[in-house]
């Protein structure tokens, strides 16, 4: 018997569109976000790829997008968790910036390096920053500190222990679990899943809206590659992810 | 210290709309009921009772209500609970069946048993019945058998297990608690909370979309009435509730 993981990475939030380094700060979809999730929802159901459960981050854009496409499937009543662990990566003193100004002002490899290499964050966010979380209810209570900012690396980090405690466990209880979550936790947990690289996971693009759907065998591994709902649309959202903060 | 309950009624849903009894069978919202919802996050966040936990039912309209209610408050974050104990109660054969046609055809003192008598359920619906849950994946192991049909006083006894043993350890932590349910399993809670009579819990009309804030001791006794955070329109609400069935 072999396990079913769904991954889906929300759609277009109103920070997407505007091209802007959201991390942790909490917008919204944009109704073309609204739009793909319910595509996604769409595709669960008529390919018959049903969550039994939900996890999701705390970020409104990946529960919004959980929402929807779990209406979309007709299984809005299955139980859900959120945790801070499947946040998007903290984007440090980017959050908030343009990613086009931040290309121009500090040149395209800086820029690469904060978007794409494994270990490197950005510069911390200043506590007092406008978008840090400093005082944000729901990171009340958060174990150890709140990040200022993150590497891919430190994503791995904290992710691997929910993961492990979490969603494994519901897994092993023979549940579909569907993981609703962001570009770089999903990155992560792909990199987990697949055995990619430190230097390989760069060139990795997770397209939004489209729910990626592994079989792990009983030691978690995966028993094929993951498999994309709509291939077509996945391979031009893959396409258009890898060419963001172009002009 | 006190500890603050906040209970909220889905809005008009499909079937509120066409006056038919709704029960277990998963109808929406309408645009309205949604409307009703936002309103009520509205409230919630301009009074600043912010829930730090939600509990539903496993009915699409009262998960709904409370992703709506809490997107509106900015609360989209918090832990979820959902259980069918919390559900609305099951109308047995009259699901499906419209409310003034059932009044006309068995005479005002038989629909006002069925529908406000303590402890009369209606005739038990045939499992085989298109508006029958027997096959629904959410009431996969239910334990105890699927209701066929309840009464006030059955809606009672699968509640209060629910409330002792999920919602009041919630209560007990400090943390301010939403429950996102149905009219009459409000109106069970709330008779179990004011200590309403048998007979009197007959008079007691929940109106939609309003949320309705207890203050409780450490004895999960109110320290006063209810509180609508918009009185008037609960008043105009409830009357509305009761006139439900006339044409």
């Amino acid at each position: 018997m072999t396990h079913t993981l769904i991954l889906l990475r929300h759609g277009q939030s109103e920070w997407n569109e505007k091209n802007l380094f959201t991390g942790w700060v909490d917008v919204r979809l944009t109704e073309t976000g609204k739009a793909e999730a319910k595509r996604g929802g769409e595709l669960l159901r008529e390919q018959g790829v049903l969550p039994d459960i939900l996890h999701t981050s705390v970020l409104s854009r990946a529960i919004q997008t959980a929402d929807i496409a779990l209406d979309a499937a007709d299984r809005l009543w299955i139980p859900v968790t959120r945790s801070w662990r499947l946040n998007e990566r903290h984007y440090g003193a980017l959050q908030g910036k343009d990613k086009a100004q931040i290309r121009d002002e500090f040149g395209e490899e800086q820029f690469m390096t904060w978007r794409r290499s494994f270990d490197v964050p950005p510069p911390a966010i200043d506590p007092g920053n406008e978008y840090a979380q400093t005082d944000d209810p729901r990171y009340v209570g958060i174990d150890g500190e709140l990040p200022q900012t993150e590497s891919l690396k430190l994503v791995i980090d904290r992710l691997l222990p929910y993961w492990e405690a979490e969603i494994v466990p519901d897994l092993r209880s023979g549940k579909t679990v569907m993981v609703a979550a962001h570009g770089n936790s999903l990155r992560a947990l792909v990199k987990h899943l697949d055995g990619i690289s430190d230097d390989d996971i760069a060139g990795l693009n997770i397209p939004t809206g489209i729910p990626l759907v592994y079989e792990l065998d009983d030691d978690m591994r995966p028993t094929g590659p993951g498999r994309y709902l709509d291939p077509e649309a996945a391979a031009a959202g893959a396409a258009a992810v890898a060419a963001q903060g172009k002009k």
